[in-house]
């Protein structure tokens, strides 16, 4: 297959990027290192540098025999999005070209109109690149979990049949976010429906959870092939912040009660999960909404966790309950659905103790690189 | 109190404004003429010329001695939106801002892009000018039914309790529309509920219908007064461009089987309504959402109306089955709620045979401005 990786520099893109082309599909890799450019904006960068995509398809090849392909520019740019596709005509294409961070998409309106058009902006064109240049390719779309919110009933996989004065009718399944970034990635979903109804596009939205980890199979070869790795309060996810914590003696920064309830997975499964679903596209007509988590913990729960892992190497992990930056219910009904990913196969990898002390001693090793400065919050909601 | 009417060159637009002046409210008229652009683009000219809005200021003036303010300029600009509202702290909002052409915005790429980026555009610039200078301001936003499209169950009006194996939980009535257009305003409602969640703006978000007539009070003294009145298949809303027909000889221009059912209202109750929404205001944090219009009716049903009302004055209608130039169910369950605003106080102006006999008359006298290549659809939503 001909996959086009939309920011294959991010924390999943890059490792997505290798993933396929070590099976041997051929990959574009496209970025314009927007996320890059916020992290030195905000004082975010990530716990050791990454080389450029062109630096790292060099290495890639070097180590595993394969090619990437590399296209530097911004697909928010409709001129630029369209001559891609019609230079590329994919077969598949992941789109992760998103500004990724909730804290960012909050923190001010120069930020919130950022995330708005760049986000909002980038999934128009690429709708419309694969309207006019690739009909039948499949896109695999990554929404998040966040879409849903915390309901009080259960959160299906994407779509509700709602009974309603004796009559029934299957809907979008109703979502509502707690960040102006989760906020775009609803109105997405909003968008490819419309335009898979109208024009009968093949879309699979993933919905997922907060993702951790450092390793996947491609990146074991060669450091500087590993994802870029966020421990900040800006663009890191909860798990990957509190190891960090953990290694540099700050008390893990619970946001309240700790109660926050949502569904984790593994950054090995992540790769799985984009692999099943490339690899058993969607209809043409079809909007194909998977939740994609294989666990569900407590803010709580993740912390002790932590800190069981830590007392195996010997750390004293502390956990404190700091004010909660965000806007969010602290203690609330969770139940998640997330079959349709184990039925096309996935095969989790869970978050044992094993697997944290592992990450652990890999972050240990550039424990020097760890600034202080950027883990508590500095984004507040009602700020 | 200070109103600031968004879109006021409209259909809708100048009327509101006339209403709330003539009652002595401070009225502040905004609008950068991209109707009237988009006119001429598509060669979509309204039935009679309207004066621009400064020129009309000076006539309503003339006529009924009291002051619109007039601001002309873009507000998908966020910097002349901000100073906008920097410089005038609004009490009430009404925001009318936004392409409101539903095959206009099926037309091509450049049509979806300029929609997409109008509507949501500007949506988001008076959001932020309402939470930077004025966040106890109560912003009247017209939707459209059009968000809900034609599910199989009773269309509530605005939000639906949805109860889920023992559980319950009310959420925003799901929403999935069948244009590019309609989409924006399903988007901007989702962008309006989070903001209103988070930082607690007022809102009412009304879900209109489409609009008929020509005469509002402010308007009889004076022609010139009048809202601008497209019969062509861009701008022209389904009754106008039905009686434009009948005076014109030719065939009333039914899609497809006709069984398309939406709820209708007068345009002096568009007036009624967003004199009600704002004169009653929503709480803070609160999005209220009223289904707005006064009864349903089939397009065959309204094609049988135009046919008896043209009788009447000596017209002879025909109707004419034409292949649907749009994706939609042609025959299909239709049941929605609009108790709100009845219990708000307002009175119906239905559309009764002297309604449509009068408008016949004021068309009449316009006849030969009637420009019969503007009638049948030009836009085909699977071109």
């Amino acid at each position: 297959m001909r996959i086009l990786i939309l920011g294959a520099d991010g924390y999943l893109g890059w490792p997505t990027a290798m993933h396929f082309a070590a099976q041997g599909h051929e990959v574009i890799a496209v970025d314009n290192y927007l996320r890059r450019l916020i992290a030195q904006q905000t004082s975010s960068e990530p716990l050791f540098e990454t080389p450029n995509l062109d630096d790292r398809a060099k290495l890639f090849k070097a180590e595993h025999g394969k090619s990437i392909d590399v296209e530097i520019g911004d697909l928010a740019d409709l001129r630029w999005c369209d001559n891609l596709f019609a230079k590329h005509k994919p077969d598949v294409v992941v789109h992760y070209a998103e500004q990724p961070s909730a804290p960012y998409s909050m923190r001010g309106l120069d930020e919130a109109e950022m995330t708005m058009k760049n986000n909002l902006g980038v999934t128009f064109n690429v709708i419309w690149g694969m309207l006019n240049h690739c009909p039948d390719a499949h896109l695999v779309k990554l929404g998040t979990m966040g879409e849903y919110g915390t309901p009080n009933i259960d959160i299906e996989e994407g779509w509700i049949d709602v009974e309603h004065k004796g009559r029934s009718q299957k809907f979008l399944y109703p979502r509502q976010a707690g960040s102006l970034y989760h906020t775009t990635k609803v109105l997405d979903t909003d968008l490819l429906w419309f335009y898979v109804r109208l024009y009968g596009l093949r879309v699979t939205d993933l919905m997922q959870g907060p993702v951790y980890g450092l390793e996947t199979a491609e990146a074991e070869a060669n450091e500087c092939l590993m994802p870029n790795f966020h421990y900040d309060d800006i663009f890191g996810t909860v798990v990957n912040r509190f190891l960090v914590q953990a290694i540099a003696g700050v008390p893990l920064t619970v946001y309240g009660k700790g109660g926050q309830t949502r569904g984790y997975l593994n950054l090995k499964d992540t790769l799985n999960c984009v692999d099943l679903a490339s690899n058993n596209a969607a209809d043409k007509g079809e909007l194909r909404i998977f939740n994609q988590f294989t666990e569900q913990f407590s803010v709580n729960e993740l912390a002790d966790r932590v800190h069981a892992a830590g007392k195996r190497v010997g750390l004293d992990v502390k956990v404190k309950s700091i004010p909660n930056p965000r806007k969010e219910l602290e203690d609330h009904y969770y139940n998640a659905k997330s079959t349709g990913l184990l039925e096309l196969g996935l095969k989790p990898n869970f978050m044992t103790e094993d697997v944290l002390v592992r990450m652990l001693e890999t972050i240990m090793s550039h424990k020097d690189r760890i600034d202080e400065s950027k883990i508590l919050p500095r984004v507040k909601w009602n700020g």
